[in-house]
């Protein structure tokens, strides 16, 4: 929505006026002179910049149509200047390293696009995606977030961009460093620079939750990344799956066999880390485990064979009617091609009665959000469990076997459980407690963000619900005074209602009265009417996981 | 255990002290002689009665084996005395209102058995099964409490009871006055005096706590009863189910039909009126409702035809297994043979995905803990729908029809729904909630009761904790001080691990300090990690349903 800026400058009637809160953003486009010295920009190109830029009227994203008339004039008569003006200068040379430095309005936002460099300083708070989602990119290149919000691909854009040219790309910059060969982690596939890493090797990220509640469908790129492992690299030719049924019988099925032999079934789901929001936990007494914020859950729509559909080839009986039957405590086993030095395969299983439940819709999945799946999320092949913790979708799926007993994998055993918030590393007793399966209730606010000055006015608060088991979010509470009172928030659509294997995202509209402090809180309600704790600390667990008290945003209305 | 009454006064080794807690309870039986002379008791047999219980010791039930023996040495040596003692005199003669008049310590403890009034106090602290227990029979007859615990029923009880023997019942008093025959409840059955009621028409009973976890299944007498009009006669011989599939087609069953034409079901299941609790969100504001304690739940073990069955029977085409067909929004829609004074009668649905799931188990009982169905329970038949709040579970039923939408009942439709804490009666949308189905994880305290004093030492807490959808408990966390500090309960046998339909009875063992003040709290997880919320007032809602915050019981501890 660059195309927007060609409107800077003109008087606009009241109603595109930006609303107050923007001008605290406003202030930071007037950074100080000595800063612009850093990076010396072009005459021809810098030089009418601030004035046209200064004191401009940003435009509300709601007016698109109007300004894509007006752009279009705007680029018809600088084209024509351009034809006219002398050729341009060469441009200083920057590293990626010399860019990086460039992330805020008072450093300079730069950003690269190909081989040019571009100070977009005066654009940030311009940018009709807001000032928060152009920041997501300062530093770095623009390409990989272009690549996931198609408004960008239009001619225009790119055309408007190069006002702000400031520079260009060493040629030495052209290509990554070659990876250590000792590392095990070397074949790592590379990452979406979005992501918020919570650690390298083994790779887990979580997208920022500005950009969590953008989509229904999380970007494959921005999807939250739980790896335990190195990315095994899988040649997709001479990939088998092993499957093995209760008698002995087994089967291979290549990558094609697997697309061809069974019916593709597709299901919208949401993943979620068992330790989603663990840092709240971490915040009352420390835990063991990544420090994951708000973003350890994503949705996708996942494509592939139903594993029912595959145990049934290989020969297992579909007893899932008989509730009494002697298999009703029997699992699902499952292996990735992920391994630890001594070669020990990451491993997890569910019962088989979900993996056989149609209902269930239990798959082995080769589609992420209709392309293949990428090989942070299990290329070619992963589990995908509705319903259920991320930890037993198994990705890099190797083999699946029915067995009388749990998997006896370390991740079934002796993680992935909750406990009395007594129980510490001495007295835990890992087998007393049943490994996760279905999650319970949970939500959080991802829009605004911990300590902002928000706008008095109109507030939008948003965020996301969701729920284990199919158990669909039916309604979410919000609160702007801590819990006090409470008020109804709008779901907003979900695409396959009574599937309720997706989250629902949510909004609330609510008027704030300037100098205020808002401490809001919001709160889920499933299906089966199950709602949140209130707070953390009864829920402790020297694991952090099952991180669902409500969630909690403190921000302050500006004058 | 009357019997062990045998050994007051003996001296004990001391494994067989009471502990110190029990003196508290000695202090009740020293009541003023003045309360003593409105029961003249008969010489021979008062006479000798306060000098062996005073500063008698009570022994253990645990000790059973060695009271057995002991008593019945002592009953054989005053059966001799009794052969030679003169023959004892006429007693007085008294109403049942008068022998009403002494429910405690203080005014004395009376109790009938047939037609002679007993005075128990001085029993009371004796009574092995604890003093609340017997007091729950003060003022009124033992029958109905002997006929719940078989232990009572042996011939040497009755004989020692007789010791207590007071007076008689007047001779008018055999047979209660005939009903009001205008009346729409004048046919309703009698019902166990140890239920709290909390309205009498239509009848809304509770089990007592200090009987609600006594045992794991529920005596039918102690069930909680939730009518919501008269209860209907039923003739059994001409009684018949009606039964419409989805095509026009209809089965007419009788009860003998019922029983023969399919094989017999069991389930061991708790039912739940979603108001349980309710009395504690009345406290925080007004709801509209019955004001239920926490005895509206209750379990059984049911017995009759799958409902599944019987719809197969009927025609229904069995489709669980796709989950994206047309029906899956469609309903059982159940109506009872209970009916309004315009003919309306009580009505309930459930999404026909459950009716049909083997897995579900869904009911037509004709069996409660092995017995005909009580006339309160739904004589002759009544739908058990396991995991689900008890609205759905229609008692009394004449119809069971398969429909494109839930049920048009009031009680579907216009109640039995969650809502947000700021809706009230002007803004509130029933059609904006979805009906209650499965009910969230749920737990409370029954022993002690609040504001007991409880003695110093160990002290018991006891409680039952369940959850909707077969959502099995997996851990009680207890807390002494107010949810600071937590406790891991432990959970009493069930008998069906893993079909996860009946509550868990759990207990906790804690030394506690002489003098100390005791907030114990409970909380629930289940299968799903569900947890309960903190505080009643940020899941009120104007109807009082689904109050499933921690339960908080506060004593004191004597010195």
């Amino acid at each position: 929505m660059l195309l927007l800026r060609a409107m800077a400058g003109r008087r606009l009637p009241p109603l595109m006026q930006l609303p107050r809160g923007c001008s605290r953003l406003a202030a930071g486009s007037t950074a100080p002179e000595g800063h612009r010295g850093a990076a010396p920009a072009p005459e021809g190109h810098r030089g009418a910049a601030p004035g046209r830029h200064r004191g401009s009227i940003p435009v509300l994203a709601a007016l698109l149509g109007l300004g894509t008339v007006l752009a279009y004039g705007e680029r018809r008569r600088r084209t024509a200047e351009a034809a006219q003006a002398p050729r341009a200068p060469r441009y200083p040379r920057y590293t990626r390293a010399e860019v990086a430095q460039h992330r805020t309005p008072s450093e300079r936002v730069w950003v690269t696009y190909g081989t040019d460099v571009f100070d977009v300083t005066e654009f940030v708070e311009l940018h009709p995606g807001g000032p928060d989602k152009i920041l997501l990119a300062a530093g770095g290149a623009l390409e990989p977030f272009w690549a996931l919000y198609a408004v960008h691909s239009q001619a225009h854009v790119l055309e408007l961009l190069r006002d702000y040219k400031v520079g260009e790309l060493s040629p030495d910059e052209a290509s990554p460093p070659p990876g250590d060969t000792g590392d095990p982690f070397a074949g790592d596939p590379p990452r979406h620079p979005a992501l918020r890493v919570n650690s390298l090797k083994p790779f887990n990220a979580e997208p920022p939750p500005e950009l969590l509640t953008q989509s229904f469908l999380t970007p494959n790129e921005l999807f939250f990344t739980r790896n335990h492992l190195p990315v095994p690299a899988v040649e997709p030719g001479s990939y088998r799956l092993r499957v093995e049924g209760p008698g002995g019988r087994a089967l291979s099925l290549s990558l094609a066999e697997l697309r061809q032999r069974f019916p593709k079934h597709e299901v919208t789901a949401t993943l979620q880390c068992a330790g989603n929001r663990r840092s709240e936990m971490s915040r009352v007494r420390p835990v063991k485990g990544l420090a994951w914020d708000i973003g350890a859950i994503s949705t996708a729509r996942w494509g592939g064979a139903r594993l029912r559909d595959v145990l049934l080839a290989a020969g297992v009986r579909d007893s899932t009617g008989d509730s009494t039957g002697d298999d009703s405590e029997w699992h699902v086993c499952f292996e990735g091609l992920d391994a630890d030095a001594s070669g020990t395969p990451y491993g997890a299983s569910i019962p088989l009665k979900r993996a056989l439940s149609a209902e269930a819709e239990v798959l082995l999945a080769y589609e992420m959000n209709g392309t293949e799946l990428p090989r942070d999320h299990g290329f070619p092949v992963r589990v995908v469990v509705p319903g259920v913790v991320g930890a037993r979708s198994v990705k890099w799926l190797r083999s699946v076997a029915v067995s009388p007993a749990e998997s006896p994998s370390h991740w079934q055993q002796k993680d992935y459980k909750g406990f009395c918030p007594s129980v510490d590393w001495d007295s835990v007793d890992f087998g007393a407690a049943p490994a996760i399966q279905e999650l319970p209730v949970q939500s959080a606010i991802t829009e605004p963000r911990p300590g902002a000055a928000v706008a008095a006015g109109e507030l939008t608060v948003k965020g996301y619900a969701w729920s284990g088991g199919g158990r669909e979010v039916v309604r979410v509470d919000v609160s702007l005074d801590g819990g006090r009172t409470w008020r109804e928030a709008e779901l907003g659509p979900r695409p396959e209602r009574g599937r309720g294997w997706a989250w629902a995202l949510w909004e609330l509209r609510a008027p704030v009265p300037a100098g205020a402090r808002l401490d809001i809180v919001c709160k889920a309600v499933d299906r089966s009417y199950n709602v949140q704790p209130d707070s953390v600390a009864p829920i402790w667990n020297l694991r952090g996981v099952l991180s669902n008290a409500w969630h909690r945003v403190s921000v302050t209305v500006t004058r």
